[in-house]
């Protein structure tokens, strides 16, 4: 398998797919993880980035699989000892909001990434700090050391923040319009991957919450498009519906179409290929007809067996062609 | 027992003489613990009061008896799971620590308090909330809603933080002055009970870094002066050692007698009486000869009915001359 390779990632789609090419590749430390930050967030006075630990935790082999995050063996008695604040809790105070679920363990992480940020440390240092920790082999980064929030505009609410949308009302609300709130700058070893990598990857994660994030940065759109021959996606949307959350409904709501050609829209413009599941082969004059080669194989990650191949298959599509 | 009375606090020696003045009067809610918060610190993000908790959590029956601080049936698994992040904490991080126990259900109500902080409310207010959570009936304030940290100067390392010399050095270093920082002001409710009191009482409290930092707000020390006559201490030395904690051994270092008599000097400008033990009985006519009657009664508080027994004594002591 041809290295260096970055991908650009969410959370749990992403990290599955970061397993399986760990698996397929020599060196793993070839790989550089460009994670979304969009999702980050504050609770209790903790800062909280979810799709960095939830790469971090599957790459450690830590994380709890039935619940696709946190920790395995967790406990939950910090955020249960919680209960006790809500009676005397005012108005719309959070303070005790116990729908952020933060395991004691899990904690843990929080307080490093927290104290080291308020030591004055960038996110892109801690973020290695913690990778070590876990003895993880490839290279995780934020896409940005900036604050960079991803804010969501419901009918029913008016604009929220990402996580009361994802965690707080379970992504079960309707969604007119997502932007990204900041002024941030694509940081530096991020920059640096996408530069050098022989294959970039979009992973399977939300084209809009997820990746969209990361492509609006300013500069990363124009600087993936004169990479985009080394630049495959992996699709997200398989049958017509989103492997996991809300990014099916979400991709129809904001006027694109809830399958692959509606991802193949989105990313023509800075990827040269796609990668679909067979269900989908039909789709695939479709989306070479935008401008972009149809890779099929096996995408529904229901083992590691298949994360590998999909990952192999991957990069192979863009080494051997 | 004459209301209402307004007791100056520390930690683990003034919660359990509040416990015994619960006991001791009619009406609980005319009692305010007007709390020390020299010792507040931010570990992790998180914004800790520990002598507010302490007075919190005793007179809710919740602290754990044997550390004197935290909470029974406490875990410690956040704290565990730092564990993995000390190997890559850089240079003098503290971002890993461990030294400053955190249980998980105390840690709750640090979420709590740092989040209603971020939020604006004042501490004086989220410290309320508390105390309502945890059903206690005294009236628990901090001192000022301010930053004012004490700041210990020590011979082998200097200026450092009240909780690097008393948890992390655990006070087994020579101390060689003490300074408050910040620009406080007298928290509101504090004023109110301490111009409103039928009677004052210092706790019985490390008078350097428990009741120092009381007094050491602007006008405290003035305003207790107009109400010598109403304020009486408790005596935290008996039989010339410290009931807990290095009172006894910082009394020397800064030029103090360690003894009743040291404590007198200390608290005579504006307090008429000191409370201490029959061990002590000797030392009355000093204590006389500096302006302070001299109460003599069980103080070291081994059991609850020794802790109501010096309650009651010590307001009778002000109510019945």
């Amino acid at each position: 398998v041809t290295e260096p390779i970055a991908v650009l990632s969410g959370g749990v789609g992403a990290a599955r797919f970061l397993a399986g090419l760990i698996d397929a590749v020599d060196d793993p430390t070839s790989v550089t993880a460009i994670v979304n930050v969009g999702d980050d967030c504050t609770m209790h006075g903790l800062s909280i980035s979810p799709d960095l630990d939830t790469i971090t935790y599957t790459l450690a082999g830590a994380i709890d699989g039935e619940r696709g995050w946190g920790l395995v063996d967790e406990s939950w008695r910090a955020m249960g000892a919680l209960e006790r604040y809500e009676r005397v809790r005012p108005g719309d105070s959070r303070a005790a909001a116990r729908w952020f679920g933060l395991g004691d363990q899990d904690l843990a992480t929080h307080f490093y990434r927290t104290a080291r940020l308020d030591e004055g440390a960038a996110l892109t240092t801690v973020t290695d700090e913690i990778r070590r920790a876990w003895d993880v082999p490839v290279a995780i980064v934020p896409a940005t050391d900036d604050p960079w929030s991803t804010i969501v505009d419901t009918e029913e609410h008016g604009e929220i923040s990402f996580q009361d949308y994802f965690v707080r009302l379970r992504h079960d609300v309707a969604v007119r319009g997502v932007r990204f709130e900041g002024s941030p700058v694509l940081g530096a070893d991020a920059r640096a991957a996408l530069t050098g990598a022989d294959v970039i990857v979009i992973a399977p994660s939300n084209p809009l919450v997820s990746i969209g994030p990361i492509i609006a940065l300013p500069g990363v759109e124009s600087l993936l498009a004169t990479r985009r021959d080394a630049t495959v996606a992996v699709s997200p949307i398989v049958g017509g519906a989103a492997l996991k959350g809300p990014a099916d409904r979400m991709m129809t709501e904001l006027g694109h179409e809830s399958s692959v050609v509606g991802v193949a829209s989105l990313y023509a413009p800075f990827a040269s290929a796609l990668v679909i599941d067979p269900v989908d082969a039909e789709h695939a004059p479709e989306i070479e007809a935008l401008g972009m080669r149809a890779i099929v194989t096996p995408s529904v990650m229901s083992s590691p067996d298949v994360a590998r191949s999909l990952a192999e298959a991957t990069i192979d599509a863009m080494t051997r062609h």
